[in-house]
């Protein structure tokens, strides 16, 4: 079976088992979260806390391109057991200090069951990528009985989303041999973008204090 | 406090603590756990379910109106512990059976507490209204903590849906005297619209034996 | 070229051009109008007017079947020149005669042109069928240029809504022989229907009369 | 009249005639504009273009807060006149070459007349505010006639977005002598964000032409 007919089987397997309206619950339940976050820290600080909460299930072609990649067999019941990123939900945020608290308030949830924790802000992967990985499990419920979904929160400043466009563009022409070059301008810039963010972050503590 | 007090005080309430965003958080695994019903049923039956799914926080004039309907206190916290319809979910299907199959699969879920039933369906109220209230609870989690919310949830057909908007449109003149001639039609017509209902039913059931 | 090997070229075309995206801005400026006409009407009346808008675009598996089914040739430059219904937009209104003033108010748009009317509610198809269909045509701008998108709009009560369901579950089975007795008996339910609207009308009429 | 009388005044106002129907009617319209120029230059670029589009109508509170601001008489029919931003659309792009692009493609179209144009990315605020700010016109039909709604749109990069959330943070405490050290350093800020983008348009025309 090749890779169509591979990402065809995968496609087909999602379809079963309202596999999509049970990502949509758990992803509905990470959203709730994160709303109230969002207004619990905007009370307490009286500002913008999330510029902006996103959302993905991962298509069957990514899905099959990352079990190629991570060398595991290709298909959906291995997916769903070795990938912790099926579904995912991106929190963008203003201020770096917020990311941590985000995160914080976000573990300490009754229903909610930490798997995993990356730091790429305080060590950025070694193209320069900067975002804190959370993966989680919650229950969801349904028939006569509960499911534990696994969801990746990404959460990260906006000026590190910005970054990771490029690198977004970057990574569809990474095997040429002249993207070395970019590549280190690339991981330069994310110096750059963790610089802002510690400036932003100071003019805000200074407004603050005013 | 008069009226406009009250209604402003109710209004206070309700804009702390995060309630609407925790109402929210109810009404979206309520709406999830219906949308997988609704699949689970049309891929059983092969054919539509639900023709809508609408859903309403309580409006602080309306509590306050039911507050006083129902001579009680008139505050937030009564309206919390007394109403059990300060969130609800209404499920509008195409067909009579499915209304009590939807009720079942929501009642028999593990995290649903039923805290009542009231048929309408088998025995109308007295003006003519029929549809199936469930008052369910389910726990919603954040911070450190879980906190039970009810929800009412309405499912009735959508010609049940139909007569219900007369209704609501009398009831705002009921308590002039010549409302009862109306009042007896409007009971007439409720019939009409069950008996609308097991024609459809009964189509259907020929349909599907083709 | 096959069935598939159609439907995929239809899909194909729909992907050029920012087609989806315009038939979504056609839609946008109907829905528009629908609701100002239904805010309009709502408090020219002081109750609700329209149960529901909904829309949608045609897809490519629908379009090949009409196609075929019309005896026309079976590619998208002819869907777009000889069908009305590409982009649907379908109105439920509560009550019999709001259909028709919804009708006058969007007919008389200054950038509206209607391209065809039909009156199924005064003329049911002869399977019973009742709606209001206007075929409008309306300019939409992007670029330098307008382009004239034509939009079926589908006015109709919601008991007529409910029929429709029927009508659309038999249509997969209409070519079976003993088909016909329920095809029978769908045609005289739809004489139900009518006469409901009309007791809802009357009934209607007498409350705003208390 | 106080403030609050004439906050509620022009409340008031906005609830006749359909107001709020008829900016949403306007805001539909940019926005299908918009989202058509993105997937354009999306096809002709092979890369994202818009990071998010967003829209809002002026709050009463704002109206009457510009108005006295600007000396303007304070009331709705001002407003409407005087005020360029009563509805505003928002659109934040990756880089600083697309806002120009897409400004360009917004100006050029047939039903689009352009009443003003402020570039604060060549010239910015003295504070340091930049964006690109188009007024324009666009028509609305409805009843027999159209009208015209002037739209206020906000073209910018991510990175200028991240700025003015400081800039809209310290506007409330302006006023407060010692601001002046913190208004220095936002303006200075603003200097390493349009370096920033400057660096991020240099990485990604390198990339592209890898």
């Amino acid at each position: 079976m090749g890779e169509m007919g591979n990402i065809a089987a995968i496609r087909a397997a999602m379809e079963k088992e309202q596999y999509m309206l049970k990502c949509q619950y758990a992803i509905n339940i990470v959203e709730a979260k994160c709303k109230i976050i969002d207004e619990q820290l905007g009370m307490k600080y009286g500002r913008e806390i999330m510029r902006s909460i996103s959302k993905r299930i991962k298509t069957p072609e990514s899905i099959y391109a990352k079990l190629v990649r991570k060398n595991l067999d290709v298909n959906f019941k291995t997916a769903c057991e070795k990938l912790n990123d099926l579904i995912g939900v991106r929190v963008v945020c203003l201020f770096l200090d917020d990311v941590y608290e985000i995160a914080r308030m976000l573990k300490q949830q009754k229903d909610v069951r930490v798997i995993k924790e990356k730091d790429y802000i305080a060590v950025p992967k070694k193209n320069g990528y900067m975002s804190l990985h959370l993966i989680i499990e919650i229950p969801i419920c349904f028939d006569e009985k509960c499911e534990k979904k696994k969801v990746e929160i990404q959460l990260r400043t906006a000026a590190m989303d910005c970054w990771s466009v490029l690198d977004y563009q970057l990574c569809y022409k990474k095997t040429m041999a002249d993207a070395s070059g970019v590549m280190e301008k690339l991981k330069k810039h994310s110096e750059t973008i963790a610089s802002m963010d510690r400036e932003m972050l100071a003019i805000r503590n200074e407004i603050e204090r005013i």
